[in-house]
């Protein structure tokens, strides 16, 4: 069993706990906390055990009744694998303490690539990451990008990438963001999201953009590709369909918006609604002379989840790429 | 074992199959259909049957390879009882072919109160639910009403209630509905809201009020009631501690909005983060002289699950009131 | 001619701005800026004068290319009445700067009661503040209470009180501030703004309760209210109609919500879309018992423009109630 | 002078009756009206004569208390040409009713290109429309992808251009439209509006895509050209500061979303607050190899209306498009 930690239970340090008590082969010693909140109230109710990720707010959480186990320094003396989901930039700063500790680390895409050894997406580069002490998740954009273009890549090869990323404003609880009524783009095109695709996917040639909308639910991506090879549109639906964790949606099946990917989960039963699947719409994909087009919902809140699972695998070399992904999708509820 | 069958695949019906799955003493025959969507695709992976509810799309379900058990007549002759989920206004006019088909049928609040014999919740007049052929389980918003203010007025009287609903526009996979950027009022009060409070808790002097606001996750209620007795805020917290159904939900463990009480359901892990209970903020309770206010969250597309599972139990005769609350509260994870 | 400054141009001070303008009796000396932006830039393009409010701010306009007439200082030596339009808090700090000019100061309602001599809605007690030093308009929703529950007690007389506000989150601009998709509860019952009616209208007795929604174009208002004497609808309707900058609107006439309250100042072409008048809806007009109830739109940026002007006519004894409304209203298109 | 008169009174007809009074040498003969609502009120306060459109609207229009001046036929009777700002579709059956009356029209982007004889963009086809009996003023998403394509053209050649237009989902009145939390893409890419573009602007090779999002003030548009010859951003950026219609802003003056663009509006004090112009982020402008990015804010309710007073200058052969687009302009307080 690979013990392993996560320090920090916002958004991604809950799911992924979730995630890892599903799996046979890895173990959660304990989460860490900074306050004592409704989230909290509930790992505690799972019987996760909880350390105190700051000398500063061990007081109140102790006020609040927690019962903690120690302190962040505790936890790592009792695990082979930490998962920082701390907020971004906070991981490289942490970083120090888990070389201290002689742990090995998983960041998420929230801190810069320079952070790990290597940036992570399963499917993509499993191997590149097999035995490495410091492995980063890339962020659910970058991750929705890297599931679909790896597979059109290896298919049908890729001259040049356009994407433009419609994304969410705020998580579904974050009821300090904005905006209520407006769009934000991303004033500067390319946008950030190209680069930090291509440290997964090294020599993709890669433009993106970004706005940001009023909705909580869901990223959507429109993706231009033109491709080296000829391809039909059939040929895209089959690769996609031998592709994991990408999922073909369809108006005929009643989804026609992000909000219905979000009630597709939920009626999956996914734990809080999660699709850890990229959703493309299969009406979408078209090709027009050499280019490729498609459409494809990333949820923001969940995408990431299963790459955290694989990553803890590949950094214990616990087995190859295609068992850990067998493993994880098993546990998680994703057919493929 | 309680034989039951659900009319209708919607919002509501897909919860009530779900939650009789859960019971131990209540067993799902088979749903009905009209279209096949993603919804019914889940259904159907779940193992449930499917009826045709309309002789006209029988055709359409068998192209989209649906497996058909039969029609809405087949289901009506394996079940005991049938819960009605059609949109508005339909349930009245299934009631003949119920009758016809000597089943027992439980209603929704879209229906008129005539459609029944008694108007449920189940902490309210489960009793007098016993035995009935009929039953409507009320909506939403007065079944949250339903549920508080019973306990007030056993415990400390009313002499008049002042109830006003913020309610949500939509629910989360309604794309058709608006409004994106506006306060809709419902322009005549009273609304229709008190009255059908009435129903289940008779003598009660209620007045109501509604708007409609853009959000999607829960409905909310600013209640104003003048008590026959004294009380104080701490009296009032006791009452609601011991009353099923409803939380207390505080600022001070991170719920600040509608929005977070859903994602404590869905840190709950429960299914569709569904909040059955009616959850008042701690924070609001206040009495003035003799005026007690609070605010509460009505998760518009739960609440009445659980009452539908009473509902059906009351109708056969099969436990009291306290025992039937107990079983499907235990089944559905609600604490008290 | 009344000579005034305004200090602040955001929101309110560049609508009190253009509204000066309009008049004739009062002078527009100049405005006073902290950076440049096209708020400002459009205050240049209408010819207004700048002034630099804070020394630390006098470089980045300058180098933006503003040319300032002086700093505040400078501002305050060439007006009668300098208008207080800086963000909540800022105005209690600016008064001794205001006393040492000499000058006299319309404070708006982010301050404090205890800023000013009197808090003030021009219908309500413009003698109050006539000849006053320091007069504070009250906040739009204070305002838009007043100007109806003034009215209502002057005609029927009232016991009691109880007005839900149910608050755009914010400003059609503040696109940093959410909820997008929540309902966020004022936890504490009463709410401030009962007790900031009373700063106008006395011994009025009144409960208020709070809620924000994700909307940016009006609060609405569902007022309640226990009559001393008897009254009819129609009675309250003409009532309303005699009362100035109160708007009867009906949804017979297309307007169904607040974003069609805004869209009929629109069609009117109200600069900046702005509604002063308080919008009360004729159907929601409803008396049971001896209890009115109402609903109301209450435009947030725009509903204490016309009580700016009357406040600085009323501080500078230029004329009594009625004529001041007159003249404000005619220069600002208000019809009655 | 010539004499126009404008069929339906909505969200572009009320605009272009507002537009012709600014004008001198057109004069507003009257207006159609089908109902009675607060929009209409306005007109009629305006002084604008009102015709009745449809002989079933005669009797409800007449016990409103509208004063008509005569059914459509007694309008077309008195003009020389009818803008026809009636809902999608119904134009083409108009325009029979227009032949009859021997009047020119201007249809608008709703209807399909071959209700007329030409597609018409001001700044980049007047001569075209010259003389022209029928002319279709093509969609605000089209008009603004025409104006600024249409600069790029001429300057620097264009080998293909992607454009991205994320929609508001609804008009600000429009409160039955939703969604209010989802991003809801049109699946077919390529989408309608690249062949609606090649109307005008004929032999451009271009692709677009579209999503509509849950906000109401604007349209945005990623837009991505691949030129013929090269260019640097600052050229770019000279070519849309030598364009009519075509408005740079710029984050370091306030403007970071559409919100800003429309408070921009608002603070010149347009009706309606209303943006003709295509807002250009100069921060946005960026050039990587031979492709040109930029982004464009869209204001759906107004853009067209400049395009529809220069369209009847062209039917009428009133003017050159220099001096027609120089009047329209002056009128409307557009700078350049």
């Amino acid at each position: 069993m690979i013990r392993v930690g996560v320090n920090g239970y916002g958004t991604i340090g809950k799911r992924v706990a979730d995630a890892i008590v599903k799996q046979n082969d890895i173990k959660l010693v304990g989460v860490t906390a900074i306050k004592y909140d409704f989230t909290l109230k509930t790992a505690i109710k799972k019987g996760y055990k909880v350390y105190c990720a700051l000398p500063d707010c061990k007081e109140s959480l102790e006020e609040a009744g927690v019962e903690l186990q120690g302190m962040l320094d505790d936890l790592l003396n009792e695990v082979d694998v930490i998962v920082d989901a701390t907020p971004e930039g906070i991981g490289a700063k942490n970083k120090k303490i888990y070389e201290k500790a002689g742990v090995k680390a998983i960041f998420e895409g929230g801190e810069k690539a320079n952070v790990a050894q290597v940036s992570f997406v399963a499917q993509c580069n499993y191997d590149e990451a097999f035995g490495k002490d410091y492995i980063r998740v890339v962020s659910c954009n970058t991750t929705g990008l890297c599931r679909t273009l790896n597979t059109i890549k290896q298919n049908f090869g890729i001259k040049k990438v356009r994407a433009i990323m419609i994304r969410r404003a705020a998580d579904p609880h974050q009821i300090n963001k904005g905006p209520i009524n407006a769009i934000i783009p991303h004033l500067h095109i390319p946008s950030h999201h190209g680069p930090d695709v291509q440290t997964v996917i090294k020599d993709l040639n890669i433009i993106t953009a970004a706005v940001n909308v009023p909705t909580t639910v869901s990223h959507l991506h429109i993706v231009m590709v033109e491709l080296e090879n000829d391809a039909k549109e059939d040929d895209v639906i089959d690769a996609f369909e031998n592709t994991t964790r990408v999922l073909l949606v369809s108006k005929d099946e009643g989804i026609e918006s992000t909000a219905q990917v979000i009630e597709y989960a939920r009626d999956m039963l996914r734990p809080r609604n999660d699709m850890y699947e990229i959703c493309v719409w299969k009406e979408s994909i078209n090709i027009k002379g050499n280019e490729l087009y498609y459409i494809q919902a990333v949820h923001q809140e969940a995408d990431v989840i299963p790459e955290n699972i694989d990553a803890i695998r590949a950094a214990m070399e616990a087995c190859d790429a295609r068992e850990s992904i067998k493993r994880t999708n098993k546990a998680l509820g994703i057919v493929k």
